[in-house]
C-alpha cells in the first residue's frame, strides 16, 4: 500500500506541475480576438481537429496516439517557452531546454510512465511517423484559422507576409494531409485578397 | 471534390464554434490561484489525469475512450454555460439547454461525426459504463486538487463545508476509482485540518 501511495503521489506531482501549461501563452489569438491563447486550451483544441479532420491524413494513422501526442506535445515549453513559429532563432539552446524540461516534468511520473511519455514527445519532435506527420499539420493549421479568423492579428503584428506563410507551412502541412494543405492554400489566398496578409515585406 | 470540400467546411465550422469553450469560465481556480479556469484548459487537464491515472480505475476501462469522452464532456456548456457542482439549481432547464447545445454543436459535423459525438457525450452523462465512471471521477477529483491547492478558495468563496464536499464527490469518484476515492478523501482530512475547509456552516 506505501508503494502506491508514493506512486500516485508522484503522479499528482506531474497533474500539479502540467497546469503551468495553461500560463504559457502563444502569439496567435483566440477567434474572437479577445485575447492570446494559451498552450493548454490550444492542446485541448488540437486534439478536437484530430479527431474532427483524421480522415484527410495522407496516410492510415493510429488517431488515438495523435491524440495523446497533441496533448502533450507542448508540456516541455513549460520550461522552455513557447517557440513562435516565424522566429528563426529556435537554436540548440531552446532545443536543449525542451529536452531538460521533458527530463524534469515527465520525470515527475513513475519510470514506465516516463518513457512512454518522453517517447511520444520524441515521436512528435522528429516528424517521421504517419501519426506525428499529421499531428505536425494539425498544430500548423490551428494558427492559421486563427490568424484568418482575427484578419491577420499576429501576421500584421510581426509584419509576416505569405511567402514567409507559405514557406513554413507547406512543407510540414502537406506532408500529413494534402487535402488539409489544399485547404491552407486557399484560405492564405483570401487573407491576402481581403488585405489580412501582404504578398511582399519592403526591404 | 466539391462534396469533400463541403463536408471539410463543416468540420471547420464546428472548430471556429468550439473555440468558445475557452471563454467559459468554471468556478475553481487554477492551481497557483491567479484566475479562474476555463473549459477547454479544464477538458485538457481531465485528459492527462485520465493518462496518469488510469490504473486506479476499479474495472478495466478502454483509455482512449475516456480521453475522447472528457475532451467532449463540457463542449454543450457553450450554449449552458458552466454548471457549478455545488448549486442544486442544476435543474431540468440546464439539462434541456446542454442537450439543445448537443443538437446544434455537434450538429455543425457531418452526420456520422455528429452521432458519434453525441453517442460520447451522452454515455458521459449517463455514468453507466466503467469508461464514464472513471471519467466522472477525474472529472471530481480535479476541483478538489485545485481547492486544495488554493487554500480552499472555492469552498470559502461559497460557504461550502465538509459534509457537502464528501456528499457530492463521494459517490462519483469512488465508483470510478476506490483508490482515488481514498486519496480524495484524505486530502479532504488535510484541508480541514489546514483551515481551508469548514467542517460544520452554521445556520
Amino acid at each position: 500500500m506505501k508503494s502506491i501511495k508514493n506512486r500516485l503521489q508522484q503522479q499528482i506531482q506531474f497533474i500539479r506541475e502540467i497546469d503551468n501549461l495553461k500560463h504559457v501563452l502563444r502569439r496567435t489569438r483566440l477567434f474572437n480576438n479577445s485575447r492570446f491563447e494559451n498552450d493548454a486550451e490550444h492542446s485541448w483544441h488540437l486534439a478536437l481537429m484530430a479527431i474532427a479532420l483524421s480522415e484527410y491524413s495522407n496516410e492510415p494513422i493510429d488517431l488515438n496516439r495523435v491524440i495523446k501526442m497533441v496533448l502533450i506535445h507542448d508540456i516541455t515549453e513549460i520550461d522552455a517557452g513557447d517557440t513562435f513559429l516565424y522566429d528563426d532563432n529556435r537554436n540548440s539552446s531552446t532545443v536543449q531546454k525542451e529536452a531538460e524540461g521533458a527530463e524534469r516534468i515527465f520525470g515527475l511520473l513513475p519510470a514506465e510512465q516516463k518513457d512512454e511519455f518522453i517517447k511520444i514527445w520524441q515521436e512528435f519532435e522528429k516528424r517521421e511517423t504517419p501519426e506525428s506527420k499529421f499531428a505536425a499539420a494539425i498544430d500548423r493549421l490551428e494558427p492559421l484559422l486563427q490568424n484568418y479568423f482575427t484578419q491577420g492579428y499576429t501576421w500584421k503584428q510581426h509584419s509576416i507576409h505569405k511567402a514567409q506563410v507559405v514557406n513554413k507551412n507547406e512543407p510540414i502541412i502537406s506532408k500529413g494531409s494534402s487535402v488539409l494543405w489544399e485547404f491552407a492554400r486557399d484560405l492564405i489566398e483570401k487573407a491576402v485578397s481581403e488585405g489580412y496578409l501582404e504578398i511582399k515585406k519592403d526591404a
